[in-house]
């Protein structure tokens, strides 16, 4: 293990970083290098999307439960799935990082191949960045993606009576956490499965594409705050309220099945928990059929209506015959940190 | 003094925050508030530039010396001196913060106005970011500019005969950095000079298109790393070397008055100091004297030829008939931290 100081320092690991990565001529200008990058503009009758994400240790990671690599996968994913959410087709990317004293050559290098290992699958150039010392020790990560739009989905175009959909099932990040945090007993292919969805969490790029083509979503956000808050967020933007079916909310056997081993309500959790980064959207009822099945088809994923949009402003959740008002929001990190546990 | 969590935590803190902004709806789509900013491409010719820059707290800034105002300010500057560097216009800013626990609301609105006074000076729409908890109870600011140029300056195009010419006044932030630190006896004049420079650095966007419609500088640079490790920068781009004039280099009678103080040599710290955010640049020495008298007419700038660009791919410092190599590097983030005296 190679302590950076060693190979000298900020300077020498910017090269040993620059000499991985490789970028497309016809896109960018200038690269890795100079004070900026420059990148060529968006196709004509294209606008410029940009989103940001910081990625804090302790906070939306831990060293004991990530590995590098995973690290660095999570970074990009988080950033992807804010392009996938807006229907946008990310391009280029910059990272800045703090890193902590003592880490290694080896640790980086894994960090940035976690990186380049989403960034090569969607043809996004890294074109600069920003590597910084971190005296408190902690290691931060800020993503910023650049990418193109000819035609967005917004959260604002929720409709009342539109129907409310969601990509894949929702609280396995959080079950995966609970696991790691307090380990109970469940089967090792449940384990696997949760582990796996909370320290490799996967964007929904290709099924924002698949949506957006069909031209029938009239709103859309990713479940990155819970699907409580998303789904409040569609809502305040569109001047709504909702109606979420608990009983609809789609979680998967190995949620399920941990959350019956600690005693817990599984809908509940999936309400409230955060980074599934799957797509949440609204459409019309006759048009959900072609929606459902043209996703399946074309990539694998099974979307669930889970409730619909309102006129009425209020967040009211249907469990049987029960009506309650929604608490109001999922994850908020200057009330919770997943990873206190830690201390 | 209010907590974030008294007002309802993140999500009632960016609303508190997004009242404040406000952006050109001609430049600015969708700004704040969806999971991506939305901005009009480059206007036809010019492409994209991007830069970005973490400032991390006890090493970019201290708490304990910097006003939450000053922190802000500081933050925006370090990026615009980067669009300054590369002559590029810029036109938003993403702003992501990792905030520590009990951080005030008035602390991060203090923060925010100092980033704004900077933006609104240079019609920079702020259209998004990220705001999420610290743990490490450090306080990190990252800043992404997107900027536009027709035709930039890069670090790459000097040639040997070439002038190396600097903006200003060099070391005047690392003399102020010492003064917060040890508190040396000196005239109050040149106490505030001196501490104002390090606290509030001022970027060179103005000098920087002033310079770029010369259409004579060769390549350039900000100095944010020190006068050495910008120059190695510039030469190692260019596939040259350079010779400094070490009694050439600018230093401010308050820089002056310090160093003789505490009885180290004034053109040795310009020279390894830091974030000082002068132009550092090159042109022909036919063109030194229209460079110097435009600056100085259009911007009140004093430009100063402090050495020449070299074949012989070494830097090499002239103090007075001796001839020495130049330490290779200014400031390294993984080797010195401005702010470890306060451990």
């Amino acid at each position: 293990m190679t302590k950076i100081s060693e190979i000298g320092g900020e300077q020498a690991l910017i090269r040993q970083i620059n000499k991985k990565i490789k970028t497309n001529p016809d896109e960018v200008i200038l690269g890795i290098g100079d004070d900026a990058a420059i990148t060529r503009p968006p196709k004509s009758g294209k606008n410029l999307v940009l989103t940001t994400d910081m990625l804090v240790e302790n906070n939306h990671f831990s060293l004991s439960t990530y590995t590098p690599e995973q690290i660095g996968k999570k970074s990009a994913v988080a950033n992807i799935s804010d392009m996938a959410a807006i229907t946008a087709t990310p391009k280029h990317m910059l990272i800045s990082i703090a890193i902590p004293k003592d880490t290694t050559v080896e640790f980086i290098d894994s960090l940035y191949d976690g990186i380049q290992k989403e960034t090569q699958k969607h043809n996004i150039n890294i074109i600069g960045g920003d590597i910084t010392g971190s005296p408190s020790g902690a290691l931060i990560i800020n993503i910023t993606l650049i990418g193109e739009t000819d035609k967005e989905i917004r959260r604002s175009g929720a409709k009342p009576g539109d129907c409310l959909i969601v990509t894949g099932d929702i609280g396995r990040s959080g079950a995966g956490l609970h696991l790691l945090q307090h380990n109970p007993k469940i089967s090792k292919k449940s384990e696997q499965i949760l582990k796996k969805a909370h320290t490799e969490p996967q964007h929904r790029l290709k099924e924002s594409q698949t949506l957006k083509k069909l031209n029938c979503i009239t709103s859309m956000n990713d479940i990155s705050d819970g699907l409580a808050t998303e789904t409040k967020e569609i809502c305040d933007a569109s001047n709504t309220g909702a109606i979420i079916y608990k009983q609809k909310i789609p979680t998967s056997p190995a949620t399920d099945e941990l959350l019956k081993a600690i005693k817990k309500d599984t809908k509940e959790t999936a309400l409230y928990g955060g980074e599934d980064f799957e797509l949440l959207f609204t459409a019309k009822q006759q048009d959900t059929k072609k929606i459902i099945d043209t996703l399946k088809k074309q990539t694998g994923t099974i979307a669930t209506i889970i409730g619909k949009i309102t006129e009425e402003k209020q967040i009211y959740l249907i469990d049987k015959n029960k009506k309650t008002q929604l608490k109001k929001t999922g994850y908020d990190h200057f009330k919770q940190n997943p990873y206190d546990y830690k201390k």
